[in-house]
């Protein structure tokens, strides 16, 4: 746990923020101005029940039962009902780190005063936040027209039923709340459709999932940087200039950090290199990060307004002393731009399938055939190529669009969705196996320097360092042995982000 | 564990055989000739040994490396060589039962004589499952081209390296091995390639696929009838003459097996039914079941062959005197019919969830909206039709085709490949979920029928049990409940088979 | 135009008469036992008639207009509406051979009896085929479940409305009937929605698409066969027990094929093998079009059960007094085939292109690079793996599926739907794309013939003949030219079925 | 023609300037800076040619031929040559003010100074553009990696060979430019690589789809308020306030337009609205319209830069006295944002089928089934949703992503590819299938219109243009007629930009 706060105002939650809480576990604050907001949208709705103005999913049924009208006496079994009712979701469970970043991401919007639900529910939020209590949160169920069937079990934690985990240990809900000294709370009007009626699940794992790749795109630039060195590749193509001439944002971030990453290198003497020009997996390396770096800038910008602004609906606006229905929990943009991403990344697993390769292809390297030590006794990496290629086949049927599949349903009204909790879960996936892919890659790139005969052969002081974090836990290959357990190990480094920490990045 | 014993022949596996072993824990014996044959094939290899011929992975290298020559003195090395150096597998580990069934075909097909291996690794296979050691085996890896990056594992077992289960335990393979009373085999020429190439890992899984599916396709038949029942269907399409017109195979069995099914049902009595033409989902179910048939026997008719014939190269010919190079690991023909296979049941998903949301409409039924017992008080079956729906997204997702995804590896020999353990595996993952969207319908379908006014309401003995078993679990919906536990339980209910077993199907 | 007559019985249809009278222009004849069919089954219908028994789009509405009931006075007007406002097609415009296959898969159905049509208007079938008049039918919008929305088009020559081809001139249908002497049919009951609805439209151009394979799976063993000598391959995969040891039908077929066009090969000799495994796009070539035939048997059995059975909704049951509402036009079961086979063919499109590349490369065949004949001064074949790999990602994105992509329309009645006309119309792409990749596959085969320096170098009786027709269109390229026309001629070549007549295949 | 003039500058390039050169003819001049620019980058490569420094495809060969030297008196056949040999393309050809697109993009990009070309050859694309002669150029080939397999075709004509259009009438190259004065260009050295390598054909195909898409969208605007209006929908989802609390520029952009659009509309009335919440594809329109919009917006940047930049390899560098190999042809960011693009349009499709559907529905709408003016005797609207849901399964098909197909080629160096030609080619054919798909809404939307009993009942001034506008070409459906034709029709009315010129957008 961090000793960190973090202070939410509604406004400023970032992708940083979420998985410092999320992950690192620091706690939340709420801004005052937040707070003020939180009780005048309450005030604000407990004068509308009392004008019988007709609001959806507060006195009147939701979906196609919109229609029915809720009589004032049923105000709280009503909300008990809407969310045990919500409950039709489908494990495996979200991992605890979601569940967190779930929480905060829904607990942010709710402080920009357009939900008008109880102020006792923020508090809720926080306090199981704070007091390390997740709802168990089976991630599968919703179709992203708001994650009304997942997120009904973090509303069901707080009314005490169903399950949760208590500082890690799953048990009762009930229990965990008296472990934390916390009450179940009493649903008033507009509470169960506030509780359930947000794309918070899509968001908080698709924050994380961005969090994730923020990390990786530099691991990408790392292990392509080191490949490079290890296949005595062309710089030409890093050029300053030469970059420039495109302008594209992500090409020239890559550039730029793969040209930092080679400082000291040898492949910067003059004429080394072996070839005028390299195989496009190396020379256009940049210019592929680049595409997932451009689609996550762009699915940032789009993030940071989702994670700021209400998806509510209906939408409490006080200025027009309206609750107002409205179809702002439509979140397709950002889901096709996760779409996008997928596809941009199956194109960086593919050219670091084809590096890895190429390392591996003696007329390209000059070294031995698939990296041997001792071309007469050990096999070495032949066979590797394929569950890189296996793997590359799986991040490219990941990548298949899922988002426009669907149709009409709950009485024919929500007739469009963006599937989006399964886009972000299939992007997760895609980079759970990038991690292996560049892993592999690295296991080849380290092997490809111990092998360089050439005296001039020097390692650049990133690359250097990376060497000595792989060679830390995968000795050189001398003799054929189980690569099983390699891949794991490769595996294990990138993912723990202990590659980036070394080199401060 | 199961006291029957299944005598291998080389040429009479079946897909229910298959499944008695690896699940039921049935063991394994050799039919005589088989073990003659077994012998032979191991002579006839010993005498090419000595004569010199340059034979694949025998006395040279295998894939790029298949132009390296392999000195006599280096067999012993090389083979254990082969076996660690393929040992390039990622997790997550194959089910027990898969391991079981991957080492039961793949003993199957060394009984035709066509491998030349060591007699003693046949006698190890026989061992390993009579005796309930099984391999830890990670099941991504293989690109279909046998599937020698994670069949490697099964040898390390045998050589008593990596890790094994015994009784269900995990442990060091030596030590699972020495605890069953075995020593670790000593290998021999030949026998490293011909412990990993094979195509055992994909038939194995896909052999344990089909075991499900002809049990989920006869589920879907059981869920369809009673959902008729439920719907007040009405019953003109399946009759048995105006089905014959057609002839399709798939499409008759089911249409017979729902007629029997419904036998005893209101649905016969006249002008019953609900409309003249009930919606397509309904009307032309056995038309889909029929076609997740006729992929089915389609598929099963390949399995035959390939559980039943060498997947060796080089294979061993004793007629000609020769052991000859071929592509018989090649088998894409069944991956292809896997692919088809997974679209089909897209089909009969999707049917299932529309069958399912008719149901839950009032002008289709007749019966209240969503189902539910109390329009002013309960929500009832509003919201479950998301799962259904995200589920459903997610089959049409892992329905795209992926075995053509592939490009050279290996030093640019293996230019084709198939994917087919992934293929299989995304078809067990389509089944998975069907036993959710059956179970979501089948809740449908007792709520309906619950619910049902008509005094000439009454279920078949087929629905009668059907409904009593769901009853056992899923209590009728009075109030609004958590749903989620409701779908897990008519999951585990089909999952396992109960229905089938109480229906005598 | 043939002279030939192809007879109907209404059981015995197969692709090759559907090809003989839809592309050859056989005349059709009724066997005589399938017109008194015809005659009792509309006499029958004349019997319900006047007993007022309700029928489906007889004398009540059709779709979700089905409870409508229509009045016999309005029989006449309600079949030409029915005709009319079924006109809901979208261009582009079927060719006409795929029209006439779709007039004469429907009238061969109609002999069944289960029908009860008109006579005169199988007789104007019969007419239109026979005189040679085509309707103009556009062929999108029919999603498959009886593609009423453009078979409509073909009732409406008919009845003298709309365009038609009169002996290949587009003209009014009025005035195409005119001129070939027929008279505009009067409809009677049943007969609009009889005309209608069928699956005839992806039937006929599915039968044709079969047709045309038929063939091009003999012209990629003739390519792969060329191939393979210019490439010196090796032939022990091909060996007959090697191949008869799967028993896998469709591989075994190749093989022996390919067997039969190497027959006085210098491949026979002894040793003259490049090597003693080649690239799997050589060595599994058979399994590859294995997997094609045995799809496309599959596939075939479906078909002939198509061709020759009724799909007719109602359908009329004499043996029980009844019209019967059903199901029958649900053809998911060969949709899905048709898309399994499109993904055979992709994995026959990619080995061939990998086939190419290898052919250009060097050091797998000791000739040139890019079969240069000058390195100095010809770039010869570097570029056109461009257009090959261009055309083959075109063709894995049209084997993607589409079959299940659909959703309620018609009143929520129709809820399910195969896309069948576009699953088969994306097949027919595929097919013409191979054209160009086995195209440019042949040029790069004989090239490299022409560059064989060895003197046992010696073509089959096959392969010259092979050689021999190329020539006669590509000359051999001793200087760069523009290669945009040679890969056009030999698109030509090979669709026009040239080299199969002149090999007697 | 028009009689307006782009001045190209090199860095002032624009999606509309583009459709004004390509569409509508203008005529094209160099601003006076980037005609020093064009010198300038010539005289340095004449000097690089003394100093026999090597430079890729100028004194070596390309490709994997880029290591054999090219020695001085072979320049000018070595480019003639690389012209010829390029020419590796296929059919269709691209539409003519495609091919006038890919020259002022290719030139636009000459004009910066990175090409070192001859300024002739900028010279003759200013003259086969402002002269009217477009070359024939066949539009697929192309993996992206620079378009080489076709621009080649336009590199053919400038030398006087193959065919092309003068003044929209093909004839040989020659001829053509004979016709226009003009001479056909001999080639120095680097000019046959400067002329083939660009992605001018993606990029000037993919500007031409932006161009439609600009007004596509805003046209999807208009069918959509107009649907609105005859489904009397709600328009609290429009209010400005809960637009702007999302904040996500593509959705605010639609609100705002379709609010525009409904200025006078009746539903702005209190309580006119059908319901307090409408079916998503009504509700969420703008929002899903947006997705489409942020996506283009993101393209646009990009392309913004594509078209203003060079993307030459290698890239001539004054600065660092050099020519660099690079590779600033990779244009996968774009590529996926197209994909991206598709998959939004894939829901606006979905969205707008729905809408239609809806309006067809009597439940939704109040108007009769399937909105027949006569339910006794007028089929209407029922067959219609077929081949709306046939163009929706094709989109949705095409959507599909493509861009990460391939494997490496050229000698294993081209070993990463974007397929953006295709890319581009499938949005087209998108773009087109929408033009029906809105078309038939907007069919359903004057139908409804019509038919609409309300006295309130008025269209806004917008409405009632576009009402005004489909009667025109299209009448009220009284009777049953062939739909046909009416589907053609609406397509011409929207594609032409008929309804944005009257309604001034």
């Amino acid at each position: 746990m961090d000793n960190r706060t973090v202070v939410l105002t509604g406004d400023s939650l970032t992708v940083e923020k979420v998985a410092q809480v999320a992950i690192d576990g620091a706690k939340v604050e709420f801004a005052p101005a937040a707070q003020q907001e939180l009780q005048k949208s309450r005030e604000f709705v407990y004068k509308l029940v009392n004008d019988n103005v007709p609001v959806y999913g507060f006195n009147t049924g939701v979906g196609a039962n919109k229609d029915r009208t809720v009589a004032a006496e049923y105000y709280n079994q009503f909300n008990v009902n809407m969310v045990r009712s919500h409950c039709v979701a489908v494990g495996p469970e979200a991992a605890l780190p979601e569940v967190r970043a779930m929480m905060v991401v829904r607990l942010n919007t709710l402080l920009l005063g357009y939900t008008g639900m109880s102020p006792e529910i923020a508090y809720m939020y926080q306090n199981l936040l704070n007091k390390n209590i997740t709802p168990v949160v089976p991630e599968r169920g919703s179709i992203g027209e708001a994650d009304i069937a997942c997120l009904s079990h973090i509303a069901l934690t707080m009314i005490g039923e169903g399950e949760a985990y208590y500082c890690g240990k799953k048990m009762p809900a009930k229990e965990a709340l008296a472990k934390a000294g916390l009450q179940p709370l009493i649903l008033g009007p507009k509470d169960g459709l506030a509780l359930v009626s947000s794309n918070a699940l899509a968001a908080g794992q698709g924050v994380l999932v961005m969090h994730e790749l923020k990390k990786l795109i530099n691991l990408a630039d790392i292990i392509y940087s080191f490949s490079l060195e290890a296949f005595k590749g062309n710089v030409s193509p890093l050029d300053e200039e030469i970059n420039r001439v495109r302008r594209f944002q992500g090409q020239n971030e890559s550039a730029a950090q793969v040209r930092r990453l080679l400082t000291g290198s040898y492949l910067w003497l003059p004429n080394i290199a072996n070839a005028l020009q390299d195989p496009l997996c190396f020379r256009c390396a940049c210019h592929i990060h680049g595409a997932v770096r451009d689609s996550l800038h762009y699915l940032e910008e789009l993030m940071n307004i989702q994670m700021n602004s209400s998806d509510d609906n209906p939408c409490v606006l006080m200025s027009q002393n309206a609750i107002m229905s409205c179809g702002n929990f439509e979140v397709v943009n950002w889901a096709v731009a996760f779409e996008m991403l997928g596809i941009a990344l199956s194109h960086l697993s593919r050219a670091a399938c084809f590096r890895t390769i190429k390392l591996s292809t003696a007329h390209f390297t000059g070294l031995p055939r698939f990296l041997t030590p001792d071309p007469e006794h050990v096999i070495a990496f032949g066979t590797i190529q394929k569950p890189l290629t296996a793997l590359d086949a799986e991040i490219r049927h990941l990548a298949n669009p899922v988002s426009m599949d669907f149709y009409a349903v709950a009485g024919d009204i929500e007739d469009h969705a963006s599937n989006t909790p399964y886009v972000v879960q299939k992007t997760r996936k895609i980079v759970d196996n990038l991690y292996y892919i560049l892993g592999i890659e690295a296991i080849h790139a380290a092997q490809a320097c111990d092998l360089r005969p050439e005296k001039e052969f020097q390692l650049g002081t990133a690359g250097h360092t990376v060497q000595q974090k792989i060679r830390e836990i995968i000795p050189f290959l001398a003799q054929d042995r189980n690569l099983t357990t390699d891949i794991a190990s490769a595996y294990k480094l990138l993912k723990s982000g202990g590659l980036l920490d070394v080199l401060h990045i």
